[in-house]
């Protein structure tokens, strides 16, 4: 018999908490996310520009204003393996602080790579197979999202090649071995691979690398392979569109809960993907809706774009490869210290997390690394679960205020973007 | 305020899809369990016997023959946590392999330690936690258990030491970091805390330890602090009783996926916990009811109590200060090479599986490491999930199973038993 391609339905049923479209916030906006640049002409992208890069679909999806997108049935199918997450009352961390808050988390562990990142690279694999793509580049820095687009390639039948910062590379092998076991192909960053590699290497041969000299690397691939495109886990729009699906069941649960609304969430914020997919569906119904539900994205001190970093228009990567994003950025050559929220260390921020804040819409804070570490050890021994050290700054913000008399009688909500199983010598360095 | 303690319940609702009752097969068995003898006298335990190590609450559970024992309150609601786990149709794998099986895998890595020890480790410190103990003591090897009865001291507000087999505290640490992060203290095995310990360091300076071992150190431990308990993660029968709860689901869940029955039933053996707790309800259905589950206990080739130990009266340790148990063995100063899946190192079998092989009511079959593995590559590509090293003997069963045309129009289920995160290692080398 033939065997059916892996981006064909299966066709068994999907449970209807499982979401059938994505949410955009920019349908809600009061005014529009400003546009990405051309990195050359400094004028509006357009579609021609990005298709070296990116299937049709998801150029599409970066502009549309269209407040929901139909959830292709073969996506929806993965996705129910381990969506809807779920939503829990935090009972005994509420017990543990003696709080009067009501507090609750989503927790995105439950995927198969144990974070929130497989909702958006389900989606991009999906549409690459669809549209004939056989091969997947893109960056990692300490494997989330690599291992993430491995899981997702091999589900929909393509490679994957990972170009990974060599300092995790090297000192935090696991994700590696994760992205082999699905089949990739991973290499340390900068590499002898690209002339951006090469370039970089020449310039400083002991480098341990960069997120954004990574990312120069798997674009150059991309754009030199008919049949490869790229894969961004973060920033970009159709990004945040796939995410929201966390914050969507969110909507659902929370009623389930017999709460009116969350009245403030807490979600961590490195390129924006978990905050934006936690708080843009809350944030437009509070556009929508007249609810009143408080965002805090909570940054780390140590890489505040938000809190400290220029809004300006800025390359996401190193080389300068990228189109230009109006952005809260700390400068595409800002290198950030060595901390553990690896997932965190993002030199910029998602336009339309940038936007949103420029409009009001949410509130940033920063978090230092021992505050975010003294909230995931109080979260794991009260609730169990041991927090991603990306979403102990979410823990520690929501902590904080459950101690606060303002959160008296309040719904509180923390996004807890993964689990931190592949980050515990972080947590025994810090114990 | 005062603070509740946190063994009283929260008050919460618990679904009624989580189990309100442990189900024992030692109701439903046509013959019992041969008893555990006193070490010295080689008579029956009394329930004396066992109170330096144990509570009176587990002494009656391993000794009971009534066939539901209640689930306390508390319990159930840290198991709502993560409870029921998933049993998920393997739409994908079956496509892979062509198979006209349908397979389901009932996934116990959902739990916050990623396997299925939290089961009976929530128990056990609940009971602990009611008599009045403060302290439990127990060993570990790759960490599993060690981690899954730290979640649970934590949680009911207990304190832990482990002992933890040396080669794997050593070369190993995430477990051990996990240990810490929820407050427990970890020594390598054997140490120079316990007499049993300098024994064997007198003997062998330069051992690396065993499972053996680490067990005469924590029982040593436990007898000698009358505040202190022993918890043992698998062998005794409260631990099958406990970890009854996954099968106990499966009987529902399967029902619902629209099957009469599971027709065949694969899950590792090591200790035999897992085993028991996926399959002992459904061999209970069949003596009562008349169902024709067939279930295959999965064994490492390197260490086949099962098919190759003999079943006789032997100790749990290297020291003998355990009882005799009735047990398929290989001799309790067996030591097994080093494979992979360190959870089925064990030179025993729990007496009630070994019972349950000896009268027909299950089988079991042997499976070589680079064979389980194979399995366990082929399971990740296909539905997203990479298995324990453990889990992948019933993996790779399953698979060689499902490719046979006797596995037709038949529903197969698979106990996933826990994720392999934390070994990914293993797959690194395998790969």
């Amino acid at each position: 018999m033939s065997t059916p391609r892996p981006i064909e339905p299966l066709g068994h049923a999907v449970p209807s908490t499982v979401p059938t479209h994505w949410y955009n916030l920019a349908a809600d906006l009061p005014e529009p996310t400003p546009p990405h640049l051309h990195p050359g002409t400094k004028e509006p992208l357009t579609p021609d520009d990005l298709a070296p890069l990116f299937p049709m679909a998801l150029i599409e999806q970066e502009v549309t204003t269209e407040r929901y997108v139909e959830i292709p049935q073969t996506v929806r199918e993965i996705y129910s393996t381990w969506r809807p997450s779920p939503l829990v009352r935090a009972h005994r961390l509420e017990r543990a602080l003696g709080t009067k808050a009501r507090i609750y988390y989503k927790y995105e562990g439950v995927s198969p790579v144990g974070s929130h990142k497989p909702n958006t690279a389900v989606a991009q694999a999906y549409y690459n197979a669809l549209e004939g793509t056989t091969k997947l580049t893109t960056e990692t820095g300490a494997g989330q999202w690599g291992a993430s687009l491995s899981f997702a390639a091999a589900l929909l039948g393509l490679t994957c090649e990972v170009w990974q910062v060599r300092a995790s590379f090297d000192a935090k092998p696991y994700r590696r071995f994760q992205m082999e076991t699905y089949g990739s192909v991973c290499h340390p960053s900068p590499s002898e691979l690209t002339e951006s590699g090469r370039a970089m290497l020449a310039a400083d041969p002991d480098t341990t690398g960069s997120l954004g000299m990574a990312i120069s690397e798997a674009v150059e691939a991309a754009a030199k392979d008919p049949k490869a495109h790229y894969a961004l886990g973060s920033v970009l729009n159709h990004v945040m569109l796939h995410q929201s699906v966390i914050g969507q069941e969110v909507l659902e649960q929370i009623v389930e809960a017999g709460e009116e609304q969350v009245d403030v969430a807490f979600g961590c914020a490195g390129g924006g993907s978990n905050l934006a997919g936690l708080t843009f569906p809350l944030i437009g119904k509070n556009l929508r809706e007249g609810t009143t539900t408080r965002v805090v994205a909570c940054e780390p001190a140590a890489c505040p774009s938000l809190t400290q970093g220029e809004y300006r228009y800025d390359h996401g990567d190193v080389a300068g490869l990228t189109p230009l994003l109006k952005m809260h950025t700390l400068g595409k050559d800002f290198v950030p210290p060595a901390i553990h929220a690896g997932g965190l260390r993002y030199h910029g921020m998602a336009p339309m997390v940038s936007h949103a804040l420029n409009l009001g819409l949410l509130e940033a804070t920063a978090v230092d690394q021992d505050t975010a570490f003294a909230g995931g050890v109080e979260f794991a021994r009260a609730e169990g679960i041991i927090p991603a050290p990306e979403s102990t700054h979410a823990v520690a913000a929501a902590i904080a205020f459950a101690r606060t008399a303002e959160s008296d009688g309040r719904s509180v909500l923390i996004g807890l973007s993964g689990n931190g199983v592949l980050d515990l010598p972080a947590y025994g360095a810090y114990v």
